[in-house]
């Protein structure tokens, strides 16, 4: 709703601001299944009507949510020191997955990617996204001398197993095993 | 229920085995939040009743579902080539991962596993079970000379890949891959 000067209205944008922080903690707490107009409107403290005004049904406001869950790692220092590079962005991601809303949102995403398949290109896009990083920072590492095997084949494992810590464990991988995980996926020995 | 003889009546393992099946393509095409008892009646073709009786109540048959997809690694040839063996593990769980009711009912899995405490327990259980057998072979390699870094991270990458795979990408990882992924996290250069 944009107002008389082109701008939109403050409070439109509040609004869009308390119905996207509710549906985030609504995907995180009741899953895609449990996920409804309801329950985020509830928690927004708006009527449905302020929701639907915003121009969403259920399943374009779960789009949203995962939409503001698509944090990029944070930009590298240049790259002088690759395998630096490739540490950083593996701890970011087990820091995230200790805890953030993407991790607690993470089982929600993945149902919602198996059930509905436009979720699940948004899913897929916005992880490639975040993998691209790694893979490039690990093939700057092979051109600069050090042998890694195959790179998309080493990101896979490195992301991977941070996922895997996350979602088969109890416990996600600790910042101070990272490390470890980098040298023996890197083959350092 | 126990017949005369103290064995169970076919037509109760019958219908058990049908409710089993039922709840597995329930999870697998609804999720955890859409899993309903309604709903695995209505496919196993029986009455709510005869779930009641078989014991069930919604969160029950959840964990009965997933204890029938606790399917472990086949055994393999005596481990005497543990790397072979970790090729072998690895291959399995990729095949799973391209087609399985595993696969099928995995996001579900993660997504109840994330909203209830006992699913949770089981899921990381069964977890564990299925990666003891990797890091076993992982160590047999590391005592036959192979220099391979830190063998509970490097399960945990393999695997990870897997699911990493499974999850985040359209496309599981291919059977031709699984020894670029191997060759890749045990340093082989």
């Amino acid at each position: 709703m944009a107002s008389r000067q082109g701008r939109t209205d403050p409070r439109v944008v509040r609004s869009r601001e308390r119905v996207l922080e509710a549906a985030l903690a609504e995907l995180a707490e009741r899953g895609y299944g449990g996920f409804s107009i309801d329950g985020v409107a509830t928690r927004a403290g708006v009527a449905r009507s302020t929701i639907y005004r915003l121009g969403h049904d259920r399943l374009s406001l779960v789009a949203a949510a995962m939409e503001t869950l698509n944090v990029q790692p944070r930009p590298e220092a240049g790259g002088q020191d690759p395998r630096a590079d490739v540490v950083a962005i593996v701890a970011h991601l087990a820091s995230a997955m200790q805890s953030s809303l993407m991790s607690d949102c993470l089982p929600a995403v993945l149902d919602g990617a198996e059930r509905d398949p436009g979720l699940r290109e948004l899913h897929h896009r916005y992880s490639a996204q975040r993998r691209t990083r790694l893979v490039e920072a690990i093939i700057r590492l092979q051109e600069s001398g050090h042998v890694v095997g195959d790179p998309e084949r080493a990101a896979e494992a490195l992301a991977g197993a941070v996922f895997y810590r996350r979602l088969m464990t109890p416990e996600p991988l600790r910042t101070d095993e990272v490390e470890g995980l980098v040298a023996t996926v890197l083959g350092e020995r």
